[in-house]
This record gives structure tokens, C-alpha cells and sequence, in this order.
């Protein structure tokens, strides 16, 4: 790729008038106008990358499909060739355009056909703007709409999003937890209710609960992908297929689910692909349910982490980097912290995506670049979070067994292991007059006359209080 | 059952001391405790009856288990009349107490066992108050804990909700969706995207994009009912089944299985089915979307039933009221706002039941009344409101073919047509000369020459645009 | 007032015909037309009776204010007669409406003008549903339009119940918490930061933000209000005023300001007083402010006070019940429950205000039931779990200094104080010695060389430590 | 500044040991460490560089003021001159950190110390990475900790973007607005409520309730300021200002002021400016406000000028851009999807905050960086979005007076004006005749013998519905 010098510019045309374009990029006019009027937010807010490399799978294979209908082969090869490059994320600098624009995201569609249309005339020998041999629109866009190519863009990047980084994620961390669940499995503590004090379980059966959330994350997730696998191409502008052909939906379908490895069908209504994202908005909620996941999780592994000597004490964490900027040797739970944040993040992303998803109007929702950067969004911070946590946290914390021991040992709560053998009321009294008196459960029990020192000690096992009789 | 004057009192103790019971009142000691210690709302923030209900079920079906491992049957019998009495709503004026009270609804559960007990009691010709034969926590709570039985009449609740009131509402809204759709099938209109004028599709084909949108609602939920169908029932206090008994959880879930008609089945973790309720978010989270479908579809509605002469004016909603207290004769889409409004109240309830699943410590989750609170009053308001929408306006909804027809001759964007046969930048200047001069397409079209009055019509024919070619 | 027997009913009509009416309700044929269109939610879905009693205040204001505008006095004194009845809440059972109607209150509006008009009748001896000699349109609506009844309503309701319930509830709890902090002032305790230990503090420094926190709440309510005391009246069907007469909108707010005492204005604008409800969003987000303070405070006295020997310990709770159904002697922390509950509705409440809010179109908001709904509750809940809070928790609470004293003496984190000295790199050294060798720091540094005993000593002084030199 | 090449790497070391440091960068170890251990989310994710900046700013006020407490003028003034350089943005390429790192923003304080450290260094001739003679915790963070420099620098960053972007956009906007309700101020057009017909109002008027929405925003964001004027630096690690100097806290407030010009003050209680964030809730909560009035008054925009021929036509929005890839002179209201997108996010980012504002933990609230960043978004995305919208939406609208007059003249709500001469019930009648058989209203009042032709044109003067008598 040559490019011309950075001052330089090329005139294109819309249908409103000519434009200057920079000369080293792709894009054309309607891009260039886009970036004119919408300054909202600058580079940090441009649209997403997946996104873009999703256009770049869905114009191959428009391509592709479309050559099975006639386009000229040479054409559809240059297209090809350059979507491809769009795939690969080789072309990002290309796309300058903010989320912040038309809600149908048909600025982007448009940036899309412009870079591919100038990539393509350039590897064909044209000359770039012409939009000859390969018309943005006539071409690229072929038997398409941005109002159904934007939605399959962000189905197939949320899709790829979920399978490449979140899920990954999960697993990775619930094998972690199932890891320290085993080899924890004999560690009795005293459990914690209402934050108070209650009876025993093992270390391992406290992290088999983290295991069944995450697990269940998984599920969650999965049973929400059969309708992001459903793509919106072929509706075209309101979901009539005007302009297409017949076949061509489920064609593109398949094409892009050979590229993808993905399970991608047409969509069987493509009314509703156009006019709701509801599919996206069901993810998001099942992120959301992650996310609570996540928070109780890192929440909990925080608190049983924290002291030194001033905590509840009964994990010790990785320490990974100096904690504080004024005192010395404090490690704190940053990994957990990360998590945290990103679980509020992702909660209110899906508010986001929530007001959105609510708001479309007759054949389309306008709230598509907003949404999908809020899901993808959710998607990457909680599969990264998941590998950092993981990595740098769960895989490294250790029982303080004896710390865990000390605490087990003058519990109070023991004394629900009474219940069946005195009754609940005169246990409580054991447990109110230990409690009052500073003493141990077995000092009270014996002092009120409710049962011997044998009895209590055949009795009160907290080995046997894990589990039903 | 016969009462004592509202004036009597008698007296009753918890292991606090003792406290004056309304002698009309079934309930004890701890229930009295807690509405002096939880003036909070009053009447109207109860516990929702459901969840008194779900626990009836539940503590029938205890108390037919515990039999089985040895509880007197002449108690068990008694238990299980009472409990049937609270399952039946029978005694629901026995249940004072708000939902904020403490987080793990142990209040309420022993409100339950008090009630039980005292209404066994009497059965069985005892005294009220007296725990005589029948305990409130030795028999009526027998190996349970609030920490198990609270949860487990969440879902109960829950899912009995979701299968008596949502689903049957969802389902009632999409055949009727469905068979406007049909009626609609042959009724060409003009399309709206951005809110501006599109290409036609049918009114059928709008309709159907509403009808995908409940039918999928369906599933969301449906998807989701498999963990909601886990009960917590034998995890006692912490979820280690302390003080219950080796398949006293498979028993009870069995029996609530039976009782309901549903199918639940025992949580395979029960330390995450007290200590989260991930379920209930991804619950509230299906109904999340469902609430963005319905938002979507009742604006349509109201928006294309807007006039009677100055809005879009397509469809003829029913007239169910007198609109205004000071215009006469309008008549407004009330219906579409009852739905807009409880759409909005369900995003609102979803972020509370987020927060708080999102906020267990340790062994328990104590934002449980709160989440259920929610849960339930999504679900009724949801179902309520689809039956009140079907009945009241989508029936009786009328296509106002006159005006469609009318919108539909006028459009400009018939245009579209054009693109295949003399390509998107002609097109575009037939529609934009026709927008400024006021005249229709084929006039524009004619005056620049791009085609021939024979051309336009055989080309531009908005039943030809309906599908792919 | 003489009822009718319960299995009588009256014939009424309204412009779509005749509906019976129960003869002993005032309400009339619109109020009963509702009930049959919107079956949604039931009983516990009633609109608020703080919007009853609302509109009480408002149909008195504005017939005092008819009258000076001719109004017959006969009329205007039975119709003020019967709307005070109204405000004081005497006539609660005739309001049978639920929130879940048309979104802009109308029936609520109807529901009131027919009681009150069926009531004067009766005051003036006519015949109930005779609409002589008092018409519920002609005269008890008169100048009036629900279009701005209803959010005027909305805002006097509002402004009440944030005037005697929320205000007070907060600064009772600002007082109490003001109250502990002095109490506390000189206990030196261990502070904690990301959960870990860290450098002292006193506990009354602790508490001291609390009660910022609280005293900026009581703030940012207040800093709200201003818009709150605007009021709608005047505005009629779209905010013209169209067939009220000039003056009669700043006659009505002076007189509604005179009833209640509050500082009630006309609203300038009535068009975004009728098509907005900014100032309900704006109040429902200092609420949403204040539920943040207070799951932040209730978190942290439930954690530091947890145990009885397992948790932080550092604060002895009131016990107010018996805590748990099957560990007897514990005791929970269910007021901070409850608080935390409430916390996490009133943020739910807020996002359903919020969408409800963004979702008005051209004259009039039609979310207006819904929206108010939220903000009473989320007023009254968290008024009331102050008060609660307050009074069974807060003033009850007591330092367990031993603990303190303890954690603060083991504490690593005293090392702080030695960087001014030492440097920073130096002071790490010896905290993370002594932590890894579980030492005291004094040792740990006496043995790295760092310091003498006597440098220790006089370094480090927890006393020292509470501020700036 | 000359750099090293790109490849070169220096050693630095943090209390975990010794780490690659690129040897053009001016950061050090732990800036490299967080790298490392917070692989979250890629640079998209990165502090914001407001953040950054108002670090430079802070960081330059505490070298100033520990000048005056006796640090080293050479090494305060070159770290006043690298701190600038920090607030100018010209080191932005020197904070390559991520959000989601610990919840304290430590590593971001670290960052900022070591690349002010190193760039001091390199003025005053040192060696990067020597932590001589300028060291970063020392001398840079002297009399700071990150738990109230994070803050700080949070607080300064809000105020400034709330300042420099938002308060301007929403002072453009409402000036546009104002003026267009001028210029419309004489045209009458018909009012919708319940998006049906109703009363005539002028688009002045209607206008006029935009402006008041917006001039109302920025007294909620005004409002909310003084709190966020309130600056933690001088609590250092817990609030107590422990190692920093009596009157350090005020004087570094002022000299914030004085070096943005805005009204800064040291936090009266720097407990609460520590553990909570509840300032930015409050904040972000008036943002939340802001955002329901823009997504009200675009949703009127594109809904009044929908079209051009089967939509409410009544305005005509500017032509920006070609608006669809398939459908050739479509015009659409992207200004309006871009504000009412970035409402919904606005909406989002507010849930985000109030989850994190509420889950602080003792001494500290640890979501800092997440709450920052999300404020900061908001404040950008309004403020720019207002610009936008304002410069190419609201100036360029244009009133569609054929259009408006035509609604008018046909419009059956006129009826209303006939209320107070002939009733409520007999104009309803008219109303219902004229729309039932196609009329106009006065042909049904005549035909129905309610008043002459006379008395309906005295009586029906859509002029002399603009307001009350």
C-alpha cells in the first residue's frame, strides 16, 4: 500500500457536495462528513474495533454470495480481498467515526463500503474516489442496507466478543475456583450469615458456591447466544428484503458462519432483527447476572482476605504490587477491586443497553452503535477481568489454616449441633450465657445442667455438622 | 375458627421476653417483635401473599417429609391442614409483617411456623401460644431454617408466578399479535425508519415483527425457569443440610414438585442457593427484555393510532374511556401507557433486584424479601397488564386503510425501486426533486429523463417490494 | 354519612354509557369504567393515597379560588367541604384506581372530581350520580384540566411527604449519628482501607462522616425542592391555560401554599410542567444519593459489628429479636438489613423514574401515575428506615473497646508514622518483616537496625497519628 | 526531551524487586507492574486524561505548598515545571494505565509521582529511575496519600469538564432554543397529548418548554457543584491528615482555585471525602436529570419533523448528510439519534456510579476509577452532544407553516373551546359527530343545533386559545 503524503487531499463527492478527503486514507466523502458533524467525544469513543472487523467478515461474504448472483468475479475478488483486510483489523486506522452519530450506524456502514470500495478500485488499479471499477454502494453494498448489515455487524462481533474473550474467561476462572474448592475440601471454618457468626462448613464447600455461580454464568450466557446467532442481513432496509434476492439472506448466513466457526442462521423475522435488539439486551441482562456473580464473589474473597491482623484473616491473597503510597507494607485486594468495578460497569451498561433496546421506533431502533459498544464493552471487561482475576488472585490464595482454626474453635454457633438433642430453646440459653459470660459453649452448657461434658463432646462435632445425617 | 374480641390480648415469649398477641391473630411472639421493630411502609409494602402461599406449599410438603423420617403424624396432619389453609390464602391476614424487615426473611418464616403452629394447635384442641403439641421450630420448622425455607418460597413463588400469570399474559398478547398479523397480511403501508418514511411493507409483516418479539419473550423466560425450578429446601442454616436429614431436600423438592404441578427439583449447590440468587436476577433480567419488547410494540401502537387527524392516524384503536376532562371526544391509547409504564416500573425493579443479588456476604444473601418483592411484582404486572392490553386494545385494533393507502401513494420513497435499474445516485435526485418541487415521483422522474412513464410504472410497484426477487 | 346497602348499586353514565355504580362509594361511572379496562396489580397497586390527599388540597384550593372568579358559594363551600374530607383521608376506600391506567392520571382526576361531587351533592342534599347541583367537570374541575391536576398533585404529594417523612427521618439519624460521634471521640481505633488494615483513627472520626454524609443528604433533598414547590395548576390541557382565567394559576399555588404551609409557586413555564417531570427525576436522584450514604453506612456498621468472636467485633449492636430460626443466641444485624434493602429499592425506584421521565412526548408526560408512585415510596422508605435505623439501632450502639484496643495494638499499619522518619522504603522493610514473622513492629524494626526503642516509642503514638502536625 | 530508542529498556525497582521500565518512558516500576497485573480491556480502557491532568495540577499546588513547609525550592520548582507539563497533557503518552486496576487509584498516584519524578530528575539533571534527587513518594506525593490525592484529582477533573464542556454545551443549546422559540413565537399549530390531537398551543410555546427544561439542567448541575468544590487533598491515608502538616489541606485548595480559576475549598470532613463519593452521585444524578430533558426534547424534534410526506411534518430539520445507503433522498434526524444515544448512556453511566458510590468500605471507597470515569463521560458526551445537536440541528430548524395550519384548520380539539359556553357533554357530542362522519366542527354543532354559525366562529378562535382570560 502506498500512500500519498499526510498534506495532501482528494476531492470526493456525496450527494451533498464535494469533500476534502486525506489523500493516505481509504474512507471517502460520506465518512469524511460524519466526522464534520459529530465532534462528540473524540478518539476515545470512536466505534468499536470488533465492530469493524465484523462489517469486514459480513462484506466477504455479501461478496461472495453476491457474485453467486452475478456480480463480475473480478470485483467480488477485490472486495474480498480488501474486506478480508478489514477483518483483520489491518485497515483500523481507516475508521475515524464516533458511536455518536446516526443511530442506525449507517455512517459506518458507509465508511466500510467507501474502505473497501478505495481498497479494492487501488488493488484493481483505479484510482481512489472514482468509485470506479467498484462502487461503494452499487457494489459493496450489494443487496444490502445499513439497516440490516449494522444489526449482522453487531451480532456477529457481540458473538465473536462472547466466544473469543468471555466465555473463555469464565471457564478459566471457574476451573480456578473448582482447583481451590478441592483443595480446600477438608478445611472446616465457621460459616457467616447476616455477616454473623453461624455453623461450620468447609473452605471447600464456601468456594463450591462461587463454582455453581460462575457455572451457572456460563449457562446463562450460552442460553441467551441462540438468538445473537441470528443475523438481520438480507432484510435490507425495513425487513421486506427489497433489493435482494432470494436465498440471499440465508446464503450470507452461512458464508459467515464458515468464516466464523460461529452457528449464524438468517434471522426468521426480519422485522424484528431491524426494529428491536432485544437479543442484545437479553445478553447484556445475562452479563448483568455475571456481574452480581463477580461482585459477591471478589466481595467475599476480599473480606475472608482481609488484616492483616485486623480482618477476618482466613485467606491470604497474592500480593502482586505495592498497596499503598503512604503505608508501607500494606497489600490490598486490588484484583478483587478490578473485578468489582468492572461488575458496576457492567451494570450500568446494561441499563444503557436496556434504554436503548426500549426506545426503537417502527421499522428500526436507532440506539445500534450505542448499544452494541455497551455489550461488547460488558463482554471484554468480563472476560479480561475474569483472566486477570484469576491469574493474579484466585490461583494464588492460600487457606490460613490456622487462623481458620482459632476462630472454628470458639465459635458459638456450635451449639446448633444441640438443637436436636435439648430442643432450640435451652440451646440458645447455652449460647446467650456463653456469649454474656465470655466463656466457651461447653462451660455454659454444663454450668446450666443441660447435658454433660461427654454429651457435649459426642454431640458438638463440627466434622459432623457439614453434611444432613 | 373462632375469635376472641379485638380487644383481648394474649400473652406470648419469644427468647427476648413477652409480648402482647392479638388474640384474633394465629401469629406469636416474634411476629409482634418484628412490627415494632419494622414501622416501614405499612400496609401496602407486606410481604407480597405469594410468598406466604409458596411457603404454605412448602411447609406441607416439610411437614409430609418429616414424617417420613418420624415427626408424630397426628402433628404432621395438623401441620399439613394449617399449611393448606396458608397455602389457599385462608390466613393471609395473619401475615403483618413488610418486607423490610430482616434481609434473610427469617421473620417472616417464623411468622409462618407461628402461625402454623398456633392454627395446629387449635386444630388440635390446644392452647394458642402455648407451642403445645405443635412447636413453631421444633415441628412446624423441623430441619429446615429461614436461611433454606425463604429462598425455597422465593422460587416457588416465583416460578408459580411466572407459570399462572406471565407466561399465560405473553401468551395471550402473541396469538393476538398473531392474528392481527395475518388479518394485516394483504394491507401495503408505508415503512418508518429514523421515524421518516421508508419503503412499504405490509401491516401484516409490521405486526409479525411485534409477534417474534413476544414469542421470543416466551422463550427468554422459559430459558431461565430451570434454575428458578431449584429449591434450596435442605440446606439449612449455612448449606451444609445441618440438622436435616440424608434426602430430606430430594423429598421436599419432590413434594413441592407435586403440589404444584412444576417441576422443581433440588439445588445440586446449595451454599449458592442461599448465599446468591443469581436465579432471580436472570429471571428479572428475561422480564427486563420482555419489558423492552412491550415498550417498543405500545409505542408503535400509539404512535401509528396518533390523530384522530393530526398524527400518523394508521390504525383505529378501540375506544375504551372518555379521554380528557377538558377536550371532549379525544380519545387516548391508555392502554399503550398502562403497558409503557409498567414496562419502565419492570426496568426499575430489575435494577433494585440487581443491587441486590449483587450484595451477598459469606453464606447469605440478606436482600432476599426486597429481590422477591420485585421478582413477583414484575412478573403480576407484566402478565396483568398483556391480558388488559389484549382485551382492551390489540383485538380491537382497526387498519385505517383509507389513510394508508393515501400515505403509501404519496411516498417518496417508493424510489427505492429504482436503485437496480438505473443505480442509487439517479434515484436519489428523482426523490430529492420531487421533495423540493412538491411533485410525485414519476412527474420528477419524467422531467429528468431517467426513465419513461412506461418504465416507472412497471418498475415502482410497492406489491413488488414486499420480499427479494 | 348514610350508605346504601353493599348489594345496591346506582346507575351512572358517562359519554360511552351507562355503568353501575356500588350505592355506598361516591365515586362515579369513569371511576368504575377504570376498574374493568385496567385490571392490573390489584389492591396493592392503588394509586398512593398521598395523591388522594394531594388532590384533596388542590380541588379545595381551586374552588375557594372559583369563587372569587363566580363560582357559586353554595357550590364552592360544599365542594371545599368534601375535598377536605379528601385531604384528611376520610374518603380513602372511594379511590379504587390503580397506578397502572392512563399515564397521564386522568382517571385518578375523574375518580376525584366524582367523589367529591357525588359527596356536595349528598352535603347539599341532592341525589348521588345526578351530577346536580354539582357537576364533577363543570364545577369541581373547573379551570382545571388533568393534564395539570394531575402533576400538581404529584408535587404537592412530593414535596409532603419529602417535608414529613424523608427530612425528618434524616436528620433524626444525622442527630443520632452526631450524638455517637461525640460519644466516641476518643476512642482510637484501627482504620481500614480496601478492606485492609490501616492507619488510626478515632471512632467519633469515623462516625463524623456518617454524619457528613446524612447532613449533605438533608442537602441535597433541599437543593431539589425549589422545582418541586413549582406547581402545575393553570397550565389546563397543554400548558396555555386555556379556559382558566388569568390569575387563577398564582391563586391556586398561593392557596395550596397556604394549606400545607409549604412554599408552593406557579410554575413560569407550564408547557414543561406538563410535558416534563425533570423535577421528580432530579428529587428521585437525591434520593438515589442518599440510598448510596446509607448502604455505605449500614455496611460498615454491620460489618463492624460483626461476630459475636469470628468478625470485626468492634461494635456491639442493640439486639432486637431472636435472630435465627435454627442457631440460637444469634443475633443479626437487621436494621442495617433493612436499611440496605430500602437502599437498593430506592435505586431501582430511580431507574423506572428515570425512563418514565425520558419518555414524555410533545404537550404531556404520560408516565405520571408510575413516576410518582416511585418517588412516595422511595421517600417513605427511606424516611421511615431512618427513623427505624435510628431508633433500634444507632442510639443503641456501643464500642466494644477491649476489641478495639486489641486489633489497634497488633495493628502492622502504626509503621506509617515512622516515614517521616525513615523514609518510606525503610518502613516497608519493617512492617513486612514483622508480618512475615509474626512480630511486633517494634521488634521487627530494633531488628532491621532501623530505629532504637526509645526512637519507637516516640514515634510511634496512636494518639499522635489522629491528624496533621 | 530526548528519548532513548525505542528498544532500550532501564531497570527500576518497587518493594516486589526489579522490573523493565522502557527507556523512553518517564514512568517507573509500578506504573510497569500494573501493567502487568491489569491486562483489562486494552488502551481503550485507560485513565481518562482528565484524570491525568488534574493530577498535574494537584501535583503541582502540593509542591508549591510543601515549598512553603520546607521542601527543597530547586527540587519543588522542577517538580512544578513537570507537573505542569503534566496538566499541559504533554506527557499523556506517560499514563499508560488502565481503569480497572486497584479501586484506590493507586497506580495511577504512582504513575503520576514516578513521571514527575523522572521528568524532575531529567530537568535538574539526574538519572531517570535514580529516584534522585526528585523521589516520588518523598517529594512528589509529600504530605499526600492516593486515598485523597485520587479523589482530589477526581473532583478537580469533574469540575473542569463540567465547566470547560458540559455547562457551555447546555448554554448553547438553551440560547438556541430561546431562540427559535422567539421566532416561532407567532405560529399556531395544534398540540398533542397522549401523541393525539389536543388544544392549539404556538411552536413558540412549545419551544419555550425545551428552553426551560435545559436552563433548568444547568441550575441542577450548578447546584450540585458545591459539594464537588470540595477537595480531599490533606486526609491523606484515612481522612486524619496523618504526615501531612497543619493548614497543608486549605492551602492546597487554594491554590487548586487559584490554578483553575474555580471556587476549590479542602473538604470540611475528609472521612466522607475519602469513603464515599456520594458529591459525584449527586452529580452524576443531575447528569441523569439532563439527559431525560435532551432525550425528550430530540424525540419531539424527529417526531415533528417526521416525514417528508407520511410523518408530523410540522418542522423541517437541516439536510446534514445522505441518510441511507439504499433509500435515495432520505433524510434522517441523526442529531437527535446521536443525543437521544447519548442520553441513554448518560442513563447507564448513572447506574454505574451509584453502584460504585455505594459500596465504599470503611475508610475508603475503592471505585474510584470507574466513578470518575463514567462522571467524566457523561460530562463530555452531554457537553459535546449539545454543541452537535445545536450547530446542526436546532439553529437550521425551520417551521413548516403550510403544514402547521393545515393540522390546525382540520382539528377537531378546537371543540374545546366551546366548554365553557355550551357544556362539557354537548361539545363532546360535536367532537364525536365531526370525527365519526368526516366533518368539520362546526358542520356537526350546527347540524346537532348547539349554537349558530355566528357563535361558533366567535366562540372557536384558535388565537384566543393561547392562554387563559
Amino acid at each position: 500500500m502506498l500512500w500519498s503524503s499526510k498534506e495532501a487531499f482528494r476531492i470526493e463527492y456525496d450527494t451533498f457536495g464535494e469533500l476534502k478527503v486525506p489523500s493516505d486514507k481509504y474512507y471517502g466523502a460520506q465518512t469524511v462528513r460524519s466526522t464534520m458533524n459529530f465532534k462528540i467525544g473524540g478518539v476515545s469513543e470512536r466505534m468499536p474495533v470488533q465492530v469493524i472487523r465484523a462489517f469486514g467478515i459480513l462484506k466477504r461474504a455479501a461478496a461472495e454470495v453476491n457474485q453467486d448472483y452475478g456480480l463480475d468475479p473480478k470485483i467480488a475478488k477485490a472486495i474480498v480481498q480488501a474486506a478480508n483486510e478489514v477483518a483483520e483489523g489491518k485497515l483500523n486506522d481507516h475508521f475515524p467515526l464516533v458511536v455518536w452519530q446516526t443511530g442506525s450506524g449507517t455512517q459506518t456502514n458507509m465508511n466500510v463500503n467507501e474502505v473497501i470500495s478505495n481498497r479494492a478500485i487501488e488493488i484493481m488499479g483505479g484510482t481512489l474516489g472514482s468509485k470506479k471499477p467498484v462502487h461503494p454502494n452499487d457494489h459493496v453494498n450489494k443487496s444490502q442496507s445499513s439497516n440490516d448489515t449494522f444489526p449482522t455487524a453487531m451480532h456477529i462481533a457481540a458473538a465473536q466478543e462472547v466466544n473469543e474473550v468471555l466465555l473463555p474467561g469464565l471457564k478459566k476462572l471457574q476451573n480456578a475456583l473448582e482447583g481451590k474448592s478441592k483443595e480446600f475440601s477438608q478445611i472446616i471454618k465457621i460459616g457467616r450469615t447476616h455477616t454473623q457468626d453461624a455453623v461450620p462448613l468447609t473452605l471447600g464447600q464456601e468456594f463450591s458456591g462461587y463454582v455453581q455461580q460462575i457455572k451457572y454464568g456460563v449457562a446463562r450466557i450460552e442460553s441467551t447466544m441462540p438468538r445473537v446467532y441470528q443475523l438481520a442481513a438480507g432484510g435490507t432496509a425495513v425487513g421486506t428484503g427489497l433489493n435482494t434476492r432470494i436465498g440471499f439472506a440465508e446464503k450470507v448466513a452461512a458464508k459467515v458462519a464458515e468464516l466464523t466457526g460461529l452457528p449464524f442462521v438468517t434471522a426468521p423475522n426480519k422485522f424484528e432483527a431491524l426494529a428491536a435488539h432485544d437479543a442484545l439486551v437479553e445478553l447484556s441482562g445475562a452479563m448483568n447476572t455475571v456481574a452480581c456473580s463477580l461482585m459477591k464473589i471478589a466481595n467475599d474473597i476480599r473480606f475472608l482476605g482481609s488484616g492483616p491482623r485486623s480482618g477476618l484473616g482466613e485467606l491470604i491473597l497474592p500480593e502482586n504490587e505495592p498497596g499503598s503510597s503512604i503505608m508501607p507494607g500494606k497489600v490490598n485486594p486490588t484484583q478483587c477491586e478490578a473485578v468489582t468495578m468492572v461488575a458496576a460497569q457492567v451494570m450500568g451498561n446494561h441499563v444503557a443497553v436496556t434504554v436503548g433496546g426500549s426506545n426503537g421506533h417502527f421499522e428500526l431502533n436507532v440506539f445500534k452503535p450505542m448499544m452494541i459498544k455497551n455489550v461488547l464493552n460488558s463482554a471484554r471487561l468480563l472476560g479480561d477481568v475474569c483472566v486477570s482475576f484469576t491469574d493474579n488472585c484466585v490461583v494464588g490464595i492460600q487457606a490460613n489454616t490456622d487462623r481458620i482454626n482459632k476462630l472454628m474453635s470458639e465459635s458459638l454457633m456450635l451449639v446448633t449441633a444441640l438443637n436436636p438433642h435439648i430442643g432450640y430453646d435451652k440451646a440458645a440459653k447455652i449460647a446467650k450465657t456463653a456469649h454474656k459470660e465470655g466463656t466457651t459453649l461447653k462451660e455454659a452448657a454444663i454450668k446450666l445442667g443441660f447435658l454433660t461434658s461427654d454429651q457435649f463432646d459426642q454431640w458438638v462435632k463440627p466434622k459432623d455438622m457439614l453434611g444432613p445425617q
